[in-house]
């Protein structure tokens, strides 16, 4: 753990790494009875790819209404109807996810570091689950990149934590449980810890993490070692 | 059509617009019986991801590196044993892809116009396919975005046209099968045709094509009046 000795910061991605993106499945399914697992994943690789794309065209649309976009899309790839008030009721699930069982104890144990998140979501997307879940005190920011107008995996999206937080980049680790996401704060120049929940293969994109967990009580543990 | 009236060029995609993709499907299928489809898709969805997540992070590789990698990833998300003389034939596929059949006698209809190819491909990989289907005096110019070292839908990928065709960009109209690189290509300044082949859902992205078509020689025809 070399490497990590002068961490003093940690900077969390928000969904599916703190909160968990499940019930947004469930609500789906309650929608569209026996298509909620594929409009789920559908949505979720469309609002993924609309943030890069836009990222790439330089036009900027902020999160909440990207993922309002790439829902109208992922249902009309299904041929599935839409309703105003489904739509609402879908995005108003995003407000409420909650976070993962491990998530409020690793704070704790973490409590000695310096603690952010740093997410793709709007400001009010990020404060509504984080009062939702009480975890207010938990962190000392709370960055979105809407702040610069750019998602991530691009360099100013990363950048944010290391002028809100006065650290240098060294200082900071960088958790998420995104691969990719692992990788552009790594290219960017963080330490980077890839918290793999669900086992998933790493991706190709020629940067590679310092620490791989499974859930966030492991990351307590082997910052303390 | 009194925003096409001044085109002077014509600007076309390379992979599913020209040249079908749908015999790598197949040479996947007879190497993994029963899941070609599925890590086709897989191998496809990685590719394009790639191209957008090495483009933002400023890490560029060459599309025939991400095309391999995409490959390999693919395979282990499937729990897929890959080996290297499969690896090998399966990306040998890529360099041998035949022309939709409308290709070549649009590409005749539409020799009023200059005509070039812009594609993700490397030099190298486009140079295969054009020669192997006789198109190489179909074309004025084989464009390859590995110039400029970003992929599409950054606007440096789509400036390569208007200066190697010395065209404005108000004189070009690009064509593609996917919509979001025509949505970058509208927000570049092109006009876009988009080759909606398979009848796809348009993808939300804030631009609008010029033009829907679902084959080439509709695309002829709809520029004739």
């Amino acid at each position: 753990m070399g490497e990590l000795i002068n961490v003093s910061a940690l900077v969390f991605d928000a969904y599916g790494t703190l909160f968990d993106v499940h019930s947004v499945s469930a609500a789906l399914e309650a929608r569209f009875p026996g298509r909620g697992a594929e409009l789920s994943e559908r949505w979720r690789v469309r609002q993924l790819q609309y943030t890069w794309l836009r990222s790439l065209m330089g036009r900027y649309q902020d999160f909440w209404r990207v993922t309002g976009d790439a829902l109208e899309t992922a249902c009309a790839s299904l041929h599935l109807r839409l309703e105003p008030r489904a739509r609402d009721e879908l995005m108003q699930a995003y407000l409420e996810l909650a976070p993962f069982a491990d998530v409020p104890g690793a704070l704790l144990q973490l409590s000695g570091y310096r603690r952010a998140i740093l997410s793709n979501g709007t400001p009010r997307m990020l404060a509504a689950v984080v009062q939702r879940a009480g975890l207010d005190k938990d962190f000392d920011a709370i960055l979105s990149v809407d702040e610069v107008g750019i998602f991530k995996p691009h360099p100013q999206a990363y950048e944010l934590a290391p002028r809100h937080l006065k650290a240098s980049k060294e200082e900071i680790l960088f958790v998420s449980s995104n691969h990719w996401d692992i990788q552009g704060a790594k290219a960017y120049g963080f330490r980077a810890a890839w918290l793999n929940r669900g086992g998933a293969p790493a991706e190709a994109l020629g940067e590679r993490h310092n620490l791989e967990v499974s859930t966030l009580a492991e990351l307590a543990e082997r910052l303390k070692s």
